[in-house]
């Protein structure tokens, strides 16, 4: 049986509020975009610890990426190899072209296989190097990092294209074994939740 | 001064939880939209129990809109009368085709001045009806509905368009004063942010 561990709202708070410094020091980001629906609470907690006092909160953008296919009957999600995308940055807007020469960072709430954000930043860099051509811009250096809050220590399937992104731009917050993670807006009794989280001795 | 509620992660956490079932049986969503920052995490959570056995999940498109200005030199954000698109739903590809015919569930944090949720509904509905003709699915029906987790019983400077949502089609968790609502992903200190909940006598 997998082994699950439990992880309560104010430990993944913790977990946002930690890394910020590494994140601003090392990552320096001026957006951050967000993989739906995992990414969504990191970052939104993520930005309210990146904000400089007298600076603009930095946005957040989301894109849509999923990995499951639901196969309409199975009420347990069965991992997939496929990514979809449900959501993504229009190129004829200003969207895309606003990452042109910024500190991008990625964030997801767990790097399991490594599919996903192989995926976003791959695809991310090639919208963006075909953004900068266009207006010609190519002189300008854009960057991507990436911050999850697990990252599993186990052999991956995906990997981060070295040109784009190389490791000491990669920051997971903890990193655990194969296991199962039990995010707390999962969670269908959230007291129940909490005492499973401190059960197992987690800090709160 | 402004009588401050602290809410905490679990709080929000119910609110979603309790008020699905509602939305479920009253608005019956295919899909979601989450207004950023605020909405991100509401929606997040709120997917979790719009989930039926044997259905996939229902999508989750996120928006950004900015009603605040900040002036750079002001460390307190100032609300704005101005609303910003930070990002937008791509017109030319299926991401608002997507939405003809459908339920929408719009979803934010707070209902304040009503402003952004004006701005939303009725910007939404002029771009469904835009790609509805380019379609030629006019005689689809598309809903709106509104989830927020609070409702400020106060004036609204905005209105939501009647000809896409009525009041049967909106919900707040809870309605409150004017009051200033301190989210917990704007926590500095989150195990302080939950003792001054617990004093206010808060059901954790």
């Amino acid at each position: 049986m997998v082994e699950k561990i439990y992880v309560t709202y104010n430990q993944v708070h913790k977990l946002c509020q930690n890394s910020a410094e590494r994140i601003l020091n090392d990552f320096n980001p001026n957006l951050m975009i967000a993989i739906g629906g995992g990414g969504y609470v990191p970052a939104r907690i993520l930005r309210s610890f990146l904000k400089k006092p007298g600076n603009p909160n930095i946005p957040i953008q989301a894109i849509g990426l999923s990995l499951y296919e639901s196969l309409g009957t199975d009420p347990v999600e069965q991992p997939g190899t496929k990514v979809t995308r449900t959501q993504w940055l229009d190129l004829s807007s200003l969207e895309m072209s606003n990452l042109i020469g910024k500190n991008v960072l990625i964030v997801d709430e767990v790097d399991d296989t490594r599919t996903t954000l192989e995926y976003a930043v791959r695809e991310l860099q090639k919208d963006v190097e075909e953004a900068q051509r266009k207006l010609g811009r190519e002189g300008e250096k854009t960057t991507f990092s990436i911050f999850v809050l697990h990252n599993k220590d186990k052999k991956k399937k995906g990997e981060l294209p070295k040109s784009a992104i190389n490791e000491s731009m990669y920051l997971a917050a903890v990193t655990v074994g194969d296991v199962w993670i039990c995010y707390p807006w999962e969670a269908t009794d959230i007291e129940e939740h909490d005492r499973l989280s401190r059960e197992q001795g987690g800090e709160q």
